[in-house]
Formats: structure tokens, C-alpha cells, sequence
């Protein structure tokens, strides 16, 4: 791999894009591409981003250069030679330094708004209809192909919910599964833990109650990303699993009630669990929303939800809206039923999607589910090193 | 333990103060205590929070009521016993209901936000002169000691940084010290990882090369909390380890140059780490602020910024405000200078706390670092066990 061309960057940047022309003055460059866009690059910007060795380390590929350290430079030329690498040459008090840049890598990273949308997976908000159409994957071809590995991964990102069928029916398979994608996230209740109607329950989990919508952890100050579901055993009456898309209903209640999506997503609650050996408290907004107005998380969880701290004159209206959002996670319209089998083993993010289920009568057989979690952080690192060519095979 | 009077809390929750005088209406109740606090309490807040076994799972102390499945509750009664506790009876539709509160668990929760600040442990900032008098903990007090691990979270909390010393010198040790407090938080370089100069290294800690103060695992959408750093070797020349209240700095930023801190508090940045085995990116402001104007996380690395996306005309006024925090962070007035030794362990906190080392000459003898990751949530929760007094003994 050419070290210049690769911009240190372990994947191939390529772009089926051209730049026809550009034109430069000593603050920045303007780069026009063959479909229209225009990228306008600031001097500083394209300094601070050199890959020469000087400017990033060569094994660890981070960057050295401290733009601190040096005057503002200045663009003293610019061309583009035959490959489509662009030649820089700045000047910067009394140092000069001339940096190039690959094509491909001016396309995935050029400054411009107008580039992220290129970037950023489509998400796609969901209501029961999904049922019909649930993203399912055979375990054989998670297990021993990229192909269904990335499919798996793209269906969580995508629809936040995906479910792999045809697993072997041992309590070990729960973690082969996960360690294919990266290390498991503990929590208080362990690597792993067992979803069975226990006699002394910490947790409402370990009940034979229905179990409203809900997302897990919500009383941690980073909730788990991913949730993982094995079905070992499945012979109760009762005891389907409930989904909804959290995501989809905070987008209806957004439009049908903008003042009850204000509090939701400004006013924090504050979430406990606590027993005999931990006591984890945080608070945070039902809808937490970036400041693009992107929905981010729903934490919804009345079992662990403690008492609200806020300004008595808004204790109404929190009610109300919680209340609203709550029937609309109610309503069948958004609810996708499942019975989960034995073998089967549903993921889904819990940052966006709620999960539960309805009760079931622990004396007409067994229920049992093995649950763990995962972080979206390792999860997206594991398919940009699927889609880094060179070494997926 | 009496339950009804235990609010369903593991910990004892006692207050010296006195409800003088109690007004109700049906929509809430105030409460007038002896320090002249005036707690308005509204019915529904009431009536949700009510801890008998009807309303909270007796084993799991979860809430099992769910106020949508009931009509509005009006307070028909309310009365304090001689024992402190308040009794309320609601009217909801058909329904009756009576719960029960007792004066420390009103003290600890009332609503109003004037109870806030009683909850939160104050955090002190600091600048170089914490050097005089850093909190130092002995290792045999805390590895021994409930009074000891108190004091190196409540160090880790207030402080954000804290020394442990004459801790054994053997590499086990680190995971030992961890372990009184929670389990590690992983990341792509392992629960545990060696800060020794390596010939190939995939990460500029692993040169010999000086290191600008910095967070570590910017690139993650949750960084680590904690870090811990325990020294094995310190033989070499040069290798000194400088660390800076990253918060105490943003404060002042925020005084010196609003404009500089509303772009490094709204606008984010991307961060990547990315090697043979994984690529993990993230994008956040360097300074997160909660809404309430309250420093959150600071984000300052400059090996791990991506290329900044963002409108070209934020570009220029970007780097200028970088470059304010960054001068400030290396002024001598911020930074402490500590020489680690066989047998330290530093601790601190990496959302809130910089560090960096010298360059050193890894020809002039041994360094060795030992470091590993911890989660505030497990942190916040130990010691809220540590406080939970019946169960300290």
C-alpha cells in the first residue's frame, strides 16, 4: 500500500468522483467535482491534516503535527497531478512544507457539511408492519461468513433490531456469538445472566410478570448499546417478547405533541437500581436529542424510574407527556410480537429500541433466555474492518 | 428493617431535621420544615413514589405501579404521626389507596430542586498548586480499609485525581487496587495495558516521545471515566508525568473568552483510533456542557482528531478557539509535575482531567506503566455502599 495515497488510513479510499478544477489562494482551496459539490478547504485545515511521516506517526498512524507549534500557514500552490493526488505546498513563517492528498480521501473527508450524509448509515424507523419483514439471519452464515456477519451488523444499524435463527441450543453460544463481534459489556448483573423466574428476584426481570416496554440500564450514565436475547428454553404459556421502535414513536409524538417531546427530551429523570451489592443511580431525558434535532436515546423504564427532581409547577406535565408517550408505546400500531424459540437469538439497540413481554404462568413449562450486551463502538468497528478490503479475506 | 419505613431503600435515610406543619389540597401537599425549607409536593409525584408492597416488587424494590393504568389521584387526607411519618390517602376514580412516606426519605427526595445541591458531592477545582497537597492515600489503608476506599473515591470525585502509594510492586497489583472499587472497563487495547516504549507501537503512548496532555479514548462514544497508571519501572531520564483539571481550565476559558468556549461547547470533533484490529470513531464537542451549564466531559486529543467537519466559515474560528484551551492547558500555572515511582498508583479522572508525560530516553533505563480503565457508575455505587451503614461493618 502507498503510504502517501493511503493517508494513513488502513482502508482503501477510492471515489468514483473526479476533480475538474481547482482553484487556491493563500487561505484555502476550492476543489469542484464532476457531480457539482464544491469543496472549499481552509489552509489550516488541510495543514493540520497532512499524512506525510513528519506529521503523523508512521506505525501509529496518529497525528505528531501540533498546529500550535507553527505560524498559520499559507497556500503557496496547489495542483492535482495525473492520479488524482493533490500537491500542497504551504508556507508557514519561515518553514515550508508541502503535503498531497488522494482523491478518495478529499471525497470522504472534505470539510463540507454536504459530505456527512455520505457517511452516516440510513436508518430506517419501523412500526409493527416490521413483523412481516423482520431482518433474519441463519446462524451458519453469521458464524462462518462476512457476508452474514455484516448483514447482522447492518440490520442493528439500520432497523435496530435483527434476528438470528438456527442457533445451537447450548447456553455457550450466546457469548460465540457476541465475541464475533467484540467483548461483551458487563453490567451489575454480570458478563451474562440468565432471564428465568427466580424465587427471590432483584430484578422484575426475574419474574413471571409482563414486562411493559421498556430499555434495560437505564439508571447507568452510558446504558448498554446492543442487547442480545438467546432462547434456550420456551415451553410456558405466555411469555411472548414485545418490540417497539422507540425512535419511530418519539418521532409521532414529536409531530403530534411538540410540547410533551420538549420536556421529554429537556427534562431529566433520574433512573436506581440498586441491591444487595450495588446501588447505580443517573439521570437523563426520556428522548435525548443531538443538537441537529437527531434522536439519540429513550430511556424508558417505570420499574427503575426514582422520584423526579425538577421544579413542582412542571411535575404535571411530566406526567402527562411520560403518559403519552407510554400509550403510544401501548398502541398495537408501533408493538411487533414474537415468540422467541428455542435457538433463536434477537439483537436490537437498546438506545432506541424497547423490549418486553407478556407474562407467563411458570408452572406450565420453562422460559429461559440468556442476555448479554455489546457497545455500538465495537460494533461499528467491526464492519469498517469487514469493509477494509485488503484484509477482509 | 421496617420496609414501609425503609421507602423500599437498601440505605438508611435519616435527616435531623423536622416537619413543623403539613398543608394539603387534593392536587399536592406542602410540607413547612424547621429550617424553613418549603417542599410542594404534587399528589401524582406522591402516589408514584408510594413504596408499600402493592406498589413496589417487595424482593426486587422495583416500582410495579403504573400510573397510566390509574385515573388521577387526589389526596383526600395527609398526616404526619408521631413517629415523622406522613400518611396520605388518595382517591383515584373508584379507587382508595394509602402510602406512607417517611420524614428522611422527604427530606432526601422532595422534588423541589432545592434538594439537589444536598446530593451532589462537591468538586473542587485545581491548578498547579495541588502539587502541595495532592491526595495521597496509603496502599495498605485502602486495600484494607472501608475508610480508606472512601477516601480515594470521594479523592477521585472532588479532585478528580488521586495518589496511592506503597502499593507492591508486582504487575497483579493493578488489578487488585481495581477491583475493590468495580470491574475494568475494556477497550480495544485490552482490560489491561503496558505504557512501555515498544519498537512498533499502534499508539503514540507506546513511543518514548513526549506526550501533550490529553484524554485518553477520545475516539470512544463513551470514554473511559477512570484511569489508573501504576508505575512498576521508573529508572529512565526524562518520563515525568504532568496532569491538568481540564475543567478548572475550561472554567477560565469560559471567563477569558465566552465565544472561544460556546465553539468548543457546541461544535463537535471527530476522533478515530484505528489499527490492524480495529477502527473506532466518534464525534463530540471538546468541552460537553449539560444544560444546566455544568462541565460534563472534556475531549482534548490532538493524535486522535479526525479531519473537522464543519461549514468551512467555522473552520478558521475553530482552530483559534482550540488554540486558546491548548496554550491554556500548557501554561505552567495549570499543570501539575509529578515523578511517578515504583510502587504509585495514579488515579484520575478522564473526563474532567488531562495528562501527558515528558519525552524520555528509553537508552537511560526502565519505564513501565501499568494502566487500566474503571466505570464512574461502578465508582458512584461502591461508595454509595460503602455510606449504606447497616451492611459496612
Amino acid at each position: 500500500m502507498n503510504s502517501e495515497l493511503s493517508m494513513s488510513d488502513l482502508a482503501p479510499l477510492e471515489t468514483a468522483h473526479v476533480i475538474l478544477r481547482l482553484e487556491h489562494d493563500p487561505q484555502g482551496l476550492t476543489l469542484h467535482w464532476d457531480d457539482g459539490r464544491r469543496s472549499r478547504l481552509h489552509a489550516l485545515w488541510l495543514r493540520d491534516n497532512c499524512a506525510c511521516p513528519q506529521c503523523r506517526h508512521p506505525q501509529a498512524l496518529e497525528r505528531t503535527f501540533m498546529f500550535i507549534d507553527h505560524s498559520t500557514p499559507a497556500i503557496a500552490s496547489a495542483q492535482l497531478d495525473q492520479g488524482g493526488v493533490l500537491q500542497v505546498r504551504f508556507l508557514s513563517g519561515d518553514e515550508a512544507h508541502v503535503s498531497r492528498f488522494s482523491t478518495g480521501w478529499l471525497r470522504a473527508h472534505g470539510c463540507a457539511l454536504d459530505a456527512l450524509p455520505e457517511r452516516r448509515g440510513g436508518r430506517v424507523l419501523w412500526d409493527a408492519g416490521l413483523g412481516q419483514h423482520l431482518p433474519t439471519i441463519d446462524y451458519a452464515d453469521y458464524i462462518a461468513t462476512g457476508e452474514g456477519l455484516r448483514d447482522w451488523i447492518e440490520a442493528v444499524q439500520r432497523h435496530g433490531i435483527v434476528l438470528l435463527r438456527g442457533v445451537p441450543t447450548e447456553p455457550g453460544q450466546l457469548l460465540e456469538v457476541t465475541r464475533r463481534v467484540g467483548p461483551v459489556r458487563t453490567s451489575n448483573f454480570g458478563d451474562t445472566y440468565d432471564v428465568v423466574s427466580m424465587p427471590n428476584p432483584n430484578a422484575s426481570a426475574y419474574t413471571s410478570l409482563g414486562l411493559e416496554l421498556h430499555t434495560d440500564l437505564a439508571n447507568w450514565h452510558s446504558p448498554p448499546d446492543i442487547q442480545l436475547l438467546f432462547c434456550l428454553k420456551s415451553s410456558v404459556t405466555g411469555g411472548d417478547s414485545v418490540f417497539a421502535d422507540g425512535f419511530r414513536v418519539a418521532e409521532d409524538l414529536r409531530l403530534a405533541d411538540p410540547e410533551a417531546f420538549e420536556l421529554l427530551s429537556t427534562q431529566e429523570l433520574e433512573f436506581r437500581f440498586h441491591d444487595a451489592s450495588c446501588d447505580i443511580r443517573a439521570s437523563a431525558p426520556t428522548i435525548a436529542v443531538g443538537r441537529d434535532g437527531q434522536l439519540q436515546r429513550i430511556r424508558f423504564n417505570n420499574w427503575l424510574r426514582s422520584p423526579m427532581v425538577m421544579a413542582e409547577s412542571l411535575v404535571g406535565p411530566m406526567y402527562a407527556a411520560l403518559e403519552k408517550y407510554w400509550r403510544m408505546l401501548r398502541d398495537p400500531l408501533y408493538g411487533l410480537h414474537l415468540r422467541l424459540e428455542p435457538g433463536c437469538l434477537i439483537a436490537y439497540d437498546n438506545s432506541r429500541v424497547l423490549h418486553g413481554r407478556t407474562a407467563f404462568d411458570p408452572r406450565s413449562g420453562e422460559r429461559h433466555l440468556r442476555g448479554c450486551y455489546l457497545t455500538l463502538d465495537d460494533l461499528q468497528s467491526r464492519l469498517r474492518l469487514l469493509e477494509r478490503a485488503p484484509l477482509k479475506a
